[in-house]
């Protein structure tokens, strides 16, 4: 049986971060708490997720289980639930999982694990340069750029950080330099993305909420959002565009 | 001559119940204050709608009246009026309502009352259970209900008071002890309605309001909204829906 | 070359006042500050924009310059700006205009004015009532006249001044007496207006900003609003209606 409780903001928060890509997935649940991967259908980008058992207010995991959800039915449940009001989630048997909070009681049915698309591996990436940045920069930055163009350039050099977009007839460009960086290891790389997933990623991430950025050349990008105050980590890996000359 | 001073708040109120069934009604004022009746055009739920003449910060009443308005002309007017901001009706002949706030004079043409479909008699119901709650907790029920279902049951016994909706594979039950509840004389009662009403009848009720609910088997209920701060009495009536075995 | 400061609520007022008329205009920079004005492609209405020298944090005008930008651009970006965050614009070629504010660098190209419609001259208007009053008021007004009517009355006489509306069974009257307005030199005039421009201009107006009204009879009025605590002006010149016998 499982049986945890945590504060509503972690299960909007990892559920919202899911949505982005899939909607449905896997959840796996052990003694060190919650996780979840899964590609979204045009192999595009892959999401982590991870919920370690000290942000659950309990946690009662008997047996490790994988479990199938409709991720988008347990996302809109929680825009219902207040950030800090606890809510709990129980599973006694393979069909049901219970979702609990004040008054209010959910049935909500599983799917079979098998039948949901097969996690992924998570790929082994070398990639030189480490961007840590707020992640509520990070976002402005992207919105800014999706209003002339669709996709963008990340590259980092020993000056800074800088995404940059070209529209028809404007250009934009979002620098920070290594002193405005929470930290930056000055290696150099360059890649450009697709904004239309980037705008996704950003939905979940505030002003404060910590952004690890690790980049390559013409290569996938690694995205680390810390939020919910730290309790909950999740991971984006963004295939490149190819950039034409 | 009719001539009263109301909050914004309670104008706001008023007419919002009577839109949530029909657009046009007939208003009667009296030494008692304000009433209107009317049953939506599918003859399935009734609204009540007393503003009590203490209610008011003048109620000059010269001699009972009927009035015909167009309910949603004057709600969309007190869209405008602060909640705290006087308002003044004025009836001086058949034709003319005049509402004034602030610097803002409205003349509103009157609808011959004889034109608007007549008024229901208030039914006659015996409603075993008596339930006293916070409307704010009703209405979160009822719009999670409406996200998998399109009807509720509403159900009590000795344990307390259950709302529950079926969807097709998820389910919701609402749940509130005797503990819980304001008032509750642990009355046996269960009948299933229309989420589609319901919602409606929800739009006016905030957490603090209260709601007071007379069940019946497979019988109308009455739900009764005190609100602004008890300035005016929401009374809804509504059929119940044939529950398939 | 020309370098100048302002906050992010001074650009986007200016901008948000032009894109009401014009999506294109030329922007004079001089000693004196910034200057632009434009009539919209109907013909009906003027706007002349003004932000003084001493309203820029930083004001560097080499020489007097002309330039030609598409409005709506400016005004995007400005949504982004905070209203107390500093904004640098800087023109140092012919061809763009770059915007700076926090971490973020637009260039945003420049149109060749002589590309623009030309401006008009500012006509001389002879108008016998002046009425300052709170804008706030005023937008609150010309939004209700607009849920019953496409056109409206402002007229003065020595009791006030009034804007008045007709639908075509409600009547709205908007009065404020020589005390509750800001300045009023009691002048008679009359003159009817088009609706669907006045929401435009009202709405860069908050409470607190002040407006003054300069009415002639079935003569264009002259509106100019200070916003911004008093760093922009903002005037509009509206032709008047017809009004039907």
């Amino acid at each position: 049986m499982i049986d945890v409780i945590v504060s509503g903001d972690v299960l909007r928060a990892t559920t919202k971060a899911m949505v982005a890509l899939v909607s449905e997935a896997r959840l796996h649940f052990n003694s060190d708490g919650l996780h979840s991967r899964a590609v979204d259908p045009a192999n595009v980008a892959m999401v982590i997720v991870t919920i370690p058992s000290t942000s659950f207010e309990v946690c009662k995991v008997d047996e490790e289980k994988v479990i199938g959800v409709d991720v988008n039915r347990i996302y809109d449940i929680s825009k219902s639930i207040k950030s800090d009001e606890l809510v709990e989630l129980k599973i006694e048997d393979e069909t049901t999982l219970k979702v609990k909070f004040g008054s209010v009681n959910y049935s909500v049915a599983l799917i079979d694990p098998s039948a949901i698309r097969k996690e992924p591996k998570v790929p082994n990436l070398e990639l030189p340069a480490k961007i840590v940045l707020d992640a509520g920069e990070f976002r402005k930055a992207i919105l800014a750029a999706d209003k002339i163009s669709d996709h963008v350039v990340f590259r980092s050099d020993e000056t800074g950080f800088y995404i940059e977009a070209e529209g028809d007839v404007d250009r934009i460009e979002f620098h920070m330099s290594d002193a405005e960086l929470i930290e930056f290891n000055k290696g150099e790389a360059r890649s450009m993305f697709s904004i239309e997933y980037l705008k996704e990623f950003v939905k979940l991430a505030g002003s404060g909420d910590v952004l690890t950025t690790y980049l390559g050349n013409n290569y996938p990008v690694r995205l680390v959002f810390d939020v919910c105050d730290g309790k909950v980590k999740v991971e984006y890996i963004l295939a490149p565009r190819i950039e034409a000359e």
